[in-house]
C-alpha cells in the first residue's frame, strides 16, 4: 500500500491531475533543524523541465509543510506536506481513452481497480514520487545532523553506455572455455571504488545526466551541446532509453539490518523496487559476484583504527548476513525505458481491437537522471527506519545487567 | 524481524545449534487440504546431503505440524511446525572462536546484538530457511488447488557457466561503437522463454544441480558422474563458487501488487533478498532491459483469448506498473559465493590480531541447488499475500451499487 | 504512531496552530461514490461553536479532498485530504508557558518528545480528530452503500445524569447480603434495548446534548433555554464535567474479527482509547456482565428467518469468541471531564515552583456532544478493515475444491 | 491475527486438542538471563488444577524453550518455545456436536473459518493463553532485569462481591437529586490505592482467588474450607460467575505511548480486550471518572525528588495524553461469566433445531483467578514494546546537536 517503514513511516497520496500530492512523514525524530529549503532542494533536483533533456512540463513543485515543526524545529510528531498540481488541464489524451500504453500501468490499474483515473498516469505517474522525495530529505536531513552520513547516487549507465567499472582485464580473453576458468581479476577497479568512496552531489549535478564519470559524459555527449547524445538520439527518433544508477551511503553504523526478512538489503531492493520503473537491484558485487569464486570474494577482516574491525575489500557493499559492517553501502538499480513513447506502435486498443497507438505530449525520452534523488531519498527512508530500530535495540541491551559468566565465544571480550 | 506479510504471514524461528527451527503461518485459508507430506516434499528438496554436491551433514528434516489443521484439513488458525536439529554436536569449532569468517555474519551479529551463538552460524545457518520452504509449501498447495498456479524455480548459473538465454546475434559484433547502437535482438532467446513456459520441478530435478538445460548440464557434468564440473572443481579448491537461480510463476491472476510501496516486483525483491546469501534481483528483462529502446522493450497488447487482453512479448515478467498482467512472471535472484571455505584466508581474529583461518567443517561449496525451494517458498508466500489482499479489494468492490454515468475513460466499458 | 489499521488505513498529522490539519486515507474500496459534502457532514456534526455549550472558536472546518477520486468516485488510490487551521493566533498562553495543565498532556508530551508545541495543547489537541473524523466518514459511505450497515453513538451519561439503561427492579433490596444474591433481572432494559435498536442521528442530533433519551434531556434541561443543566452548571463554576458515549452498530455480518490478537472488541477498544479524554471501555453487558451469572448471561441460538441462527438476547454485544454473530454490536466509551478549566488550581511550574494555574481562553466545559462523530468515525474504521480482512478469507476460501469427508462436527452440514 | 506487537512481538499458536500450543518471541532484547524456569513460573500460576475451584484437567504444562538463547542469556534471535498438550482424547462432545455453546465462540468461528475444531474450544480455549503469559514471563524478566519494573493483578471483584475502592461516604444519601450534586469524595479510597501501591504477588497468591484483601476473601470464604462462596455457590448450582481483575504496573518509566493511535492505554485496552472472556476496560477513575468534575479529578503537579514533576493524586492512572507520566499505571479488566456451563440451557441446534443442552465435561465455574498471569502478560508485552519504541525515540534525539534558540515554551529550560 501507501506507506513504507515501522518507525520511521511514510505516508503518500495522489495522482498525476488532482489537486496535489504529498505525504505524512511519522516518527522523524524531534529537535531536528528543518526547513521548506531542506527539502525543497531535493525537490528541485527531481523536477522535470531541468533541460532539454527532459520534459518541459514546467511545474515548480514549491513544498508546503504543515505540521510536525514549530521555530523551525521537529516536534516528533508527524509533518504533513504537499505540493500543489499546477498542471491540471482538463482530460485531452484522446487516444490514451482507447487504447492502454504497452508496457504502462493503463491496463493493469484497469484490472486491480476496475476503474483508472481518466488522465495522465494516475497513481502510476512520476508525481507519485514527490512524496518520497520530501519524505527522503527529511530523513537525509536527519543522518546528516546526527551522524554525518552521506548518500549520493549517480548515472552509471544510459543504454549500453557504462561508467567503466570493471578492472582492467589481466588475462587477454584467448584460448580455454573462459566460463570454466574462475574469475581472476577484481570485482571492481580501483578507480570505480575510489569514485565511489569521494562521489558528491555537486560533481554529480555538473553534467546534465548525472554522470560523475567525465569520460563517460564526454562519450555521451556532443561537443556543442554537452548533451549525452544517447538520450538525443532516443529522442530524435520519438524512443527512449533506460539506464541504471548507482548509489553508495557513506557512514551507516554497524549493526544496522534486521534479520531474517527486514536484512537490510532486503528492505533496500523493496525501496527500490518500488519506485517507477525499475527492474532490477543488486548490492555490493551484486550478479558478478555470484561468478567469483568466494576465496576471491571474501573481504578479509583487518584491525580498524580507533577499534573494532574493517574489511580490506569491501565486495559485500557494506553488508554482511543482512546487517551492515561499516563499510560504503553501494548498490545499482536498473530502470526500463520509459513505457510512453510517440512513436507509433501496433497494439491493441481496450476492448481487443487492433490499431496504432502514438502518444502525444511531451515525455521523458529517459527518466534515470531525474530519478538520481528518487533513490537517494528511498534509501534515506531505509536507513534512518533501520537506525531507528537497531537504536532501540542498543539502548534495551545496554540497560542490562552484564553478565559476566558466557564463554569468549559468545561475547568476545578484549584479549591481550 | 522474522515476521512476513499481511494477511499471510510467516515468521520463523531457530539457530544452527538449538533445539528445533520451524515457524507459525498465520492467515491459511480455511477449508484446504493439507498434510505434513505437502510440507516435507519441498523440504526434501532443500535438504543437505542428497549428493555429494552439498554438505553430508546428513538430517532428516522430518517436519511436525502441530496445530491449524484437523482430519487433514486446514482450519483459518495458525499452523505451528517444527523440524528437530538432530545434529547438536558439542560446540567444536575453536578457530571460530577467534576469527569471525570473512563475508559471513559472525561479526556482524556480534556488532548488532553484542551478543552471538557460540558455534555455527546462529540465525544466520541456513537452517533458518527450513521455516520459510515449509511455509512457503503450505501456501503452494493453496495457489495450486485454488488457482492451479505453478512455481518452479531452476539454476541458471553456476560460475561464469550460464543457460544461454540471449537470442543469436543478428548483427555480428563488426564496426562501430557497440555501445551507441541500438539493441536490435530480442531481450531472451525464444528457446529460453520455451523454458520458462514449459519447465517442471521433475524436469529441474533430473539433475543433481537442478539445472534443466540439458547443454549446460553436460557442459557442467563428467561424462562418469554427471557432476557439475565446475562445483567439483571448487570443491576440490577448498573453495565455493555462486550462481544464479531463475524462477518463474505461470496462472497467477491479474491485478496483484499494492501500489506504491508494495507493487509486486518490491515485494518479491523483498522476499528474494531476505534469502542468506542473495545479493541481486531481476524481474523480466531486468539490467538487460534497461539497455533496450522503449519501442523494442514494450510489450504490446493483444486480445486474448476468453476475454481481455494479454501481451505479445512479455519482457516486463509479467508485471506492470507494479501489478499482474496475467502473463507469466520471472526473475532471477543471485547467489553470492559461500563464505565458509576450507581452504586458509589471510585475516583478523575478533580482537585485531592478524593470521590465518581456514574453516573446519563440511561446507557447501554451492548453495544454488538447495536454494532453489527456497526461491520457490519465497515466492509463493508474496504470491498467496498479495492474492489475499486483492481478493478484499474486488469483494468490496463487487458489494457496491454500479456507477453507471462513469466516462469510458475511467472504466473502459465493451464497445462494439 | 499516527496510522491506523491494516486493509483499510488511516494516517493523520497536524496540531492545533499549524497550518492544517488532515489525513491520508488508504485502501479505500474503489468504484465509491463520494463527495466532500459525504466527509463535511460529519465534520460539521464535530465542530465547536455549535451552540453555547461548547467552544465558541469559530472555525468553518471545510475539507478539502485532494486525491483518490473524480467524477465523484473513489480510485482505489489514497485520498488526502486537510482542513486549514484558521485559527492561527500567535502564541499568548503566558501562563501555560510556565505551568504544565494538570492531567493534561503537555508535560508528557514534553518528557516523550523533549520538546513540545509552544501554543495550545499540540498534538493532543481536539483538532487532531478532525482526520478521524473525515476518515470514518469515509468508510461509513462505503458500509452504508455496500451493506446498509447503520452506526449511531449518542450521549448517555453526563456527571451523574445516566439514561436509564437498567431494568426495573424486582426484588426490592431487602434482606440479606445483596453482593451475594445472584443478579435476577436482566442485564439492560427493554426500552434501553429498544432505543439500541432503533435510535438515528436525526433522532440524536434533536438535542443540543446529543441525548435522545427525553426525559434525561429533560432533567439535563432548563425549561427557558433547553440547555442541559449539569453543563451549565459546570460552566458557571468554572469547571469541567466528563460522560459516556454509547455507540451501537447495525447490519455488520458475522464472522467479523481476527482471533486471536485482534479480536473485533479488541480493535475497537484499541480505537476508542485512542481517543482523547478516553479512560473506560466496555462492549455488550461490560463491567455489568461480571456479575451475572452464566445461565443468565448466555444468549441462547435459535433460527433466524431466511437462514441460519440468531440469539434470543444479544447481552454478548454482537460479539462472541473475538467475533461478530450479526446481532447488534453495542459498547459504550467513557470521557473523562477536560483538564483545562479556568479557575484556579494548586499546581507547580515546568520546574517545580509552587503556585496557581487559570486557564485563560475559552474551553468545553464537556466534550461529549462533540465526541459522538469522532465516536462514530472510529467504529466505522475499525469496521470497515475488519471486513475488508474477513472478505480476504472467504473469497480465498470459496476458491477452494470442496472438502466431502469432513465429519459432521467440523461443518455442521444442513440435516434433516 | 495472531501477532502482537512492533519491536517486541509474540505470535502464537495451538487449539486445545492439537499437538502442542506455542509461540514464538521476536525483539527479545540481547544478554537478558532467560531460562525455562523464568517461564514456567507463571505458566505454572495460569495452569487448571490447582484447586477444587478451577478445573481439574491436570496439565503439567512445562514449556520447551526451543531456541534464542545459549548458556541460559537470550541471543536477540527470536525464542520458540511450546508446551505438550498432553490431554488429547479422542472427541467425545457429542452434544457440542450438534448445539453450538451459547455466548461461546462455536457458532461465530464457524460463521467465519467455514469450518471448525471438532472437539473443544479449538483457538478459542484458555489453551491459547499459554503463549501469552510465557511471552509475558519473558518480557516481565527484561522489565525486572533493566527497569525494577513491578507488575501486579489480582481479583478485584468475583459476581457482585467487589474489593471495596470507593472512600467512605462523606455526605449521607440524602436529600436531593443524587445525580444532580457534585461529586465531592475522591474516586478510589486511601486504602485501595495503598494496596496498589504495594501488593506483591506472594500477597495475592495466599488466597486460592488470589483476592489480597482480607475482608473480602473472608467474605469469600466458608471457614472450614476457606473456599470463596461465590464460586462454590456457582459450582454447585451448574452455574459460572465473571468477576473482574485489576492490574497495577509500578516503575514505568515517563514517556511511553504513541499518539495518537497508540497511546499507552490504547494498546493497553488492545491487549486486555484480546483475552477470553474480557468485555470491559478501564484506567484510572475509568467510568467513575466521568461523573468527577475536572477541578476534582485532575491530578496537581507537584516538585519530585530526584529532579522532575510528580502528581499529587494519581485519578489518571499514570498516563496522561496517551503517555506514561511515571505514576503507577493501574487498570481493570471485566471478565464474563464462562459461557460453558452444566445446566441444561434451551438453545438451538446449528441447524436451528430448538432442543436442549447441558454441558458435558469439567469446566471452570470462574476463570478470574486463573486469568491474574494473562493480564500481567499482556500487560508486560505491551509495556517492553513501548519501552523498546521509546528507547529509539529518545536515542535518535540525544544524538542531535542542541538546539539553543528555542523559546522557553517549546523547552522549559531549568529556571531559577
Amino acid at each position: 500500500m501507501s506507506t513504507f517503514g515501522t518507525l520511521f513511516r511514510v505516508t503518500t497520496y495522489g495522482e498525476s491531475h488532482c489537486q496535489s500530492v504529498g505525504c505524512i512523514v511519522d516518527g522523524v525524530p524531534p529537535g531536528l533543524a528543518l526547513s521548506e529549503s531542506d527539502v525543497q532542494v531535493q525537490l528541485r533536483r527531481r523536477r522535470p523541465g531541468q533541460s532539454n533533456l527532459t520534459t518541459p512540463r514546467n511545474e515548480e513543485d514549491l513544498v508546503h509543510l504543515q505540521s510536525g515543526t514549530e521555530n523551525g524545529v521537529t516536534l516528533g510528531t508527524p509533518i504533513g506536506l504537499f505540493v500543489q498540481n499546477k498542471d491540471q488541464r482538463p482530460h485531452d489524451y484522446s487516444e490514451t481513452d482507447l487504447y492502454p500504453r504497452p508496457s504502462h500501468a493503463d491496463w493493469t490499474y484497469l484490472e486491480k481497480y476496475g476503474i483508472k483515473a481518466s488522465s495522465g498516469g494516475g497513481r502510476s505517474s512520476a508525481r507519485e514520487t514527490i512524496g518520497r522525495v520530501a519524505a527522503g530529505a527529511i530523513a537525509e536531513k536527519y543522518l546528516h545532523d546526527a551522524y554525518g552520513i552521506e548518500i549520493v547516487a549517480f548515472v552509471s549507465s544510459v543504454g549500453k553506455i557504462h561508467v567503466p567499472s570493471s578492472p582492467p582485464s589481466t588475462s587477454p580473453q584467448t584460448s580455454g572455455p573462459a566460463d570454466d576458468a574462475d574469475e581472476a581479476e577484481d570485482v571492481l577497479s580501483q578507480e570505480f571504488r575510489d569514485l565511489l568512496h569521494t562521489i558528491t552531489r555537486e560533481q554529480v549535478d555538473q553534467h546534465t545526466t548525472r554522470c560523475p564519470h567525465p569520460e563517460t559524459a564526454e562519450k555521451w555527449s556532443r561537443s556543442s551541446t554537452r548533451l549525452p547524445i544517447r538520450i538525443i538520439r532516443a529522442k530524435e527518433a520519438s524512443d527512449s532509453i533506460g539506464g541504471t544508477i548507482t548509489c553508495v551511503i557513506r557512514g551507516a553504523p554497524t549493526g544496522l539490518g534486521e534479520p531474517v526478512f527486514d536484512k537490510f538489503e532486503a528492505t533496500l531492493a523493496h525501496a527500490m523496487l518500488s519506485i517507477p520503473a525499475t527492474k532490477s537491484f543488486e548490492i555490493g558485487s551484486g550478479f558478478k559476484g555470484t561468478e567469483v569464486p568466494g576465496s576471491k570474494h571474501n573481504d578479509m577482516f583487518v584491525k580498524k583504527e580507533g577499534g573494532g574491525l574493517t574489511t580490506v575489500t569491501n565486495w559485500s557493499g557494506g553488508i554482511q548476513g543482512g546487517i551492515t559492517n561499516g563499510q560504503d553501502i553501494y548498490f545499482r538499480v536498473g530502470f526500463k525505458s520509459p513505457a510512453t513513447i510517440s512513436q507509433a506502435q501496433a497494439t491493441a486498443q481496450y476492448d481487443g481491437t487492433p490499431g496504432f497507438l502514438a502518444a502525444r505530449g511531451r515525455h521523458d525520452p529517459c527518466v534515470v537522471p531525474r530519478a538520481v534523488p528518487i533513490v537517494e531519498a528511498m534509501a534515506a527512508i531505509v536507513l534512518l527506519d533501520q537506525i531507528l530500530i537497531q537504536n532501540s535495540r542498543k539502548a534495551a541491551a545496554t540497560l542490562l545487567p552484564r553478565i559476566t559468566t558466557l564463554p569468549p565465544s559468545m561475547v568476545i571480550p578484549p584479549r591481550d
